[in-house]
């Protein structure tokens, strides 16, 4: 087991925010530097999200410095920049369980105490949290003096980005009087990547520029001294005044054409400056944003020159700075499902002019960048904006192009409606692919794909398919970017490796809606979907020793269903089991049932996925033994099932 | 059937817009005339979007004067603001199957030809939609320069509310080379109801003061003048130079700062200064806005005295604007579901003043305005933003307020990762109020109410449930409104009216997860949830005669199911058959089917309910009838099915 790593002498007694609330200045700093010294030995060997911890470390201070959490909330947009809010908050002793199974989540949990009093993982859902704590707090104090909480939403550039962040400033401008809320804008520049868009630009500016507080007060004094010079600079210095107020009142900054009071930029690593503007900001009604820029890894050389890298590296030396390979042996190993992405979809790219790539912020994530590296003009980050990236696809798709957007099965619940309402309704030939689709491990609750393959089942016209391994994903994309007028066609496959170091296959098309056979069998037919079918594959050659033969079944597509397939195979097993890395509600599964129950097969089917039930963080294998759906788990169902001899029940005539 | 409506002489020759790139100035004026009145005639008589379409009328006839429609790309952010186009794009004559099973769609749709490149229904799309075409013209003018085209979304004020426009514009400001994009901004101040949020603020500040462009160029003017006015006073007009040049640059509007060029504000009912900025900005490269001012109602006054009336008033006398009943007879009818939750949210307020009500800009619609008007400080429009409006509500309920978040079924797709990732994997009490669950009727194929029971169904902790009536939706209301400590809770009700005028029940408890018997009965089991329950009951009555006598469950619950009923249900019957107001993939009836194959139940079971495939419009008997769930074709299903005798296969013990 990896050693215990030691606080400093500051850290070591902040048993919660309120120690660190008698500090002087120099201890803050002091403290600064033990939180950061303490996060780059923790992640350096439990691993974890860094680059954004590193830089929320000053800001994280002076908020519990400022305020008076828990009882004032503070919430952390996204959360992978709040460990070291949780190591402040009693979370110290217990953060080497960060991101494991049964451990800490990697998130904000409300499960883990008053100090995170709103759970969060995907982007942008913060200001709504906190405009709803903040108005709720409001409509208490009729009633109790005592609520008079503050609420602090810490949201990073790349996270004001989703359209949801603006809906909530819009709102929270409206209800101006209601409420005291400080959003605290973390400007780094990145998400996990650069960051994008024109926002940025403008942030980027601001801060580049003299204070944007600091003009407007030079203007004004300026034009004071303008009407000292004589008559006719005096009426000019009139007019001028009564044009200029439209500007220079309190619209003129995005935020405040929000009505939202804009303070700083400020330097999010002086924690000096950072604890005088928080104070003059605490007790003014309400909502302000104070915008601070803030450095991806400060600290961390290394992080801080390469910050995509470094947004969550794995384990690593931290003297050298060098990332240990996951590579256990010295053969090549497969790569991972991403990278077969990447790599294959820049093939057919450079032979289909027609094809073009869409991430929603997640270029390096989905590999994307390999084909943007290569061809720029065809791949669009547009920023941490699920919702515009599918519709932005459906526009380009009435144009003739191919587009592949590609989003993680989790955040393409953010583009759910645009994908119902600009896709299918209009059957517009739209390429998806869905990333991390099953359960993704250290990323927990939130991040699960678990849902996917439910949610779009029941749309009209959608494909869905999963490929089994990496040539079947080549295969899957070589068929999507083949011209078609209609029908959008979605693929997923889950985070991690395939399956063999050989994956640069042949491509070949596959026929829609046309599964196939793994394995031959008898009794029960295993159907499968996707890359879980591997783990079947290796419990049906364990079986075989001990004379158990049942059949494996790789149904490629949950929709449309390879109903041929489906009819020889109730006429010839006694039991079905399906298979799927995705919730048992709605999804693959019932799909089959729903097979049976039309063309009334009655036939015993057992359905193997994820229960209905929130899952936790933890390495994959230990949550698929969690879900029962891990290789033991198959292979006891499997042995259970094969001394049952059910009778079937054969169709009956209507 | 009502009489024809006659266009006017200048309008009855326009087959196509081209012919009207041949008028003069007075000429179009004058079909503005012809079409505002012909858009009168017409909806007094056939019902449909009445004031948005008579504020778009100068806009309509502009666009398409100035721009190459159909080679241009002209998209219409919702629609209901789209007749005047539909009617000028070759479908006058066909404009009375406007809405109707079999006519022409409410909405733009790719379905009617070339001058509808996208559709439209749901809000904020345009934006993603026009800059993905402009973005795959500009790719393919490398090879072929016929690729010119222009491309405009024309968005209302209410639509820029919601965040996926923002996400939008965000990436159209930063791929600024790339593209010929113009965003009209058709700003009437109005959703359905009044707008909301900051930024309609500041719209209307921007549209009451002098025009933006012409303050800019005026400071720069008196900056020159004052150069020449002395010594001391150059010298300071240096410093303000400099100083100003941060604000009066490009980045000092709201649009600006995100890169978009801004023109306007122009009155929107002027066709001659409407031209002149169409003109100006069509060959412009890069993103623009040209914000237009409208009044919703434009030239009927009655509409533009009360616009929320009039957004779809009904059929209406248009010489008197006396709006026709739909009440056919003397007696008193049953509420609309929504007036009923409407009165029966107020009624529980009163007494629980933890009690809030959300609702994305639909005060009206959702009935939600009779509590807003008696207690405004606890009902909160937060604009179109379905996406906050959930997270907010995830906020109110954590600190211990009990919020109503009311949504469109079909809109709640839009807020659908907030509910799987802020509310059930945090396991909040939100309630949620479903509306228009199920076929809508004439709003057609992007408004029907479909797939909620499916994508929810597969969410952990969720409660989801439907009323069978007045006096049930009262009970789930009240029901909903005990103190909870966890499970979100969903109910789901259709469009339009309930079952009896006496709907004012005494309010009582409903048991979580209990469905209940409505008919006894025998061999078959009807398994129905919500007021689609009630055609079922009318159809038992009749069968009644025929000596069949199926018996009727309403289930009331979706999730959690009632499994001790349907334990019961499956040892008593022979056949069962579900009905539901919703998608079949995925749905209610798919919940029985795991029910019967978790528990080895071997019966047939026939869903009824919405086909895998897109709805159009109707009348929701039409669309019932389509989809097979009406009440003749339920009552031929169970004729049928009471003929058969099948044999039950009994649960097997494992």
């Amino acid at each position: 087991m990896a050693e215990k790593v030691e606080p400093g002498p500051l850290l070591s007694k902040i048993a919660d925010p309120h120690a660190l609330r008698s500090f002087s200045l120099t201890e803050l700093e002091q403290l600064c530097l033990e939180l950061r010294k303490f996060l780059i030995d923790h992640v350096s060997i439990y691993g974890g999200h860094f680059a954004s911890n590193l830089g929320s470390v000053e800001m994280t201070v002076a908020i519990h410095y400022v305020f008076d959490t828990p009882h004032d909330l503070l919430i952390w947009d996204v959360g992978h920049q709040a460990y070291g809010h949780k190591i402040l908050t009693g979370r110290r002793e217990k953060f080497h369980t960060n991101r494991k199974y049964g451990g800490l989540s990697g998130f904000p949990s409300r499960g883990e105490g008053p100090y995170d009093p709103f759970g969060v993982g995907h982007s942008s859902t913060s200001i709504s949290a906190a405009l709803g704590m903040a108005i709720a707090n409001d409509h208490q104090r009729l009633r109790d003096k005592k609520h008079d909480k503050k609420h602090i939403a810490v949201i990073g550039d790349g996270a004001m980005t989703g359209g949801m962040a603006f809906e909530a400033l819009n709102h929270a401008g409206w209800e101006a009087d209601k409420h005291n809320l400080l959003v605290v804008l973390n400007d780094n520049g990145m998400s996990i990547d650069p960051n994008v868009g024109a926002l940025k630009e403008y942030l980027t500016k601001m801060t580049l520029s003299p204070t944007y507080n600091k003009i407007r007060d030079e203007v004004w004094n300026l034009m004071g001294r303008l009407k000292n010079v004589g008559k006719n600079a005096q009426e000019i210095a009139g007019q001028l005044e009564h044009s200029l107020k439209g500007f220079l009142s309190s619209r003129s900054n995005f935020f405040e054409s929000l009505n939202i009071r804009y303070y700083g930029p400020v330097d999010g690593h002086n924690v000096e400056q950072l604890i005088k503007y928080l104070k003059a900001l605490k007790d003014l009604p309400g909502p302000k944003i104070l915008h601070c820029f803030t450095v991806k890894g400060k600290g961390y050389p290394q992080a801080e020159a390469s910050q995509t890298t470094w947004h969550a590296p794995g384990l690593f030396d931290k003297m050298t700075g060098k990332v240990h390979s996951s590579q256990t042996s010295s053969e090549p190993g497969p790569l991972k499902y991403q990278e077969v992405f990447g790599h294959s979809l820049l093939e057919l790219a450079r032979k289909n002019d027609k094809i073009m790539g869409i991430t929603p912020a997640m270029p390096s994530g989905s590999s994307m960048n390999i084909m943007m590296a290569e061809l720029p003009d065809r791949v669009f980050d547009v920023g941490i904006a699920e919702q515009h990236a599918v519709t932005f696809s459906a526009g380009m798709v009435t144009q003739g192009l191919i587009p592949f957007c590609h989003i993680y099965s989790t955040f393409m619940q953010r583009g759910y409606d645009q994908l119902i309402h600009d896709v299918c309704v209009q059957n517009l030939p739209v390429n998806f692919v869905l990333d991390r689709g099953g359960l993704v491990g250290e990323d927990g609750a939130t991040h699960h794909g678990a849902y996917d393959l439910a949610f779009m089942r029941c749309l009209p016209h959608l494909i869905i398919a999963s490929p089994l391994n990496e040539e079947e994903l080549r295969n899957f994309l070589y068929t999507m970017q083949l011209s078609r007028s209609q029908r959008p066609f979605s693929i997923r496959y889950p985070r991690g490796k395939g399956t063999t170091p050989k994956w640069k296959t042949p491509m070949k098309k596959i026929p829609i809606g046309k599964g196939r056979c793994l394995r031959e069998g008898e009794k029960i037919a295993i159907l499968s979907i996707g890359h879980i079918g591997n783990i079947a594959l290796e419990v049906l050659d364990e079986l075989a020793a001990e004379n158990i033969f049942p059949a494996l079944y790789d149904m490629r597509f949950v929709k449309p269903l390879d109903e041929d397939l489906l009819h020889k195979i109730c006429g010839s097993f006694e039991q079905i089991i399906s298979l799927e890395d995705g919730c048992l509600m709605g999804g693959f599964g019932s799909a089959i049932l729903e097979f049976l129950a039309q063309h009334e097969y009655f036939l015993p089917v057992r359905r193997l996925g994820i229960p209905d039930q929130i899952i936790k963080q933890g390495k994959p294998e230990e949550l698929h033994k969690l879900c029962g759906y891990d290789k033991g788990s198959i292979q006891k169902v499997l042995r259970a099932q094969w001394k049952r001899s059910p009778k079937r029940v054969l169709p009956r005539s209507r």
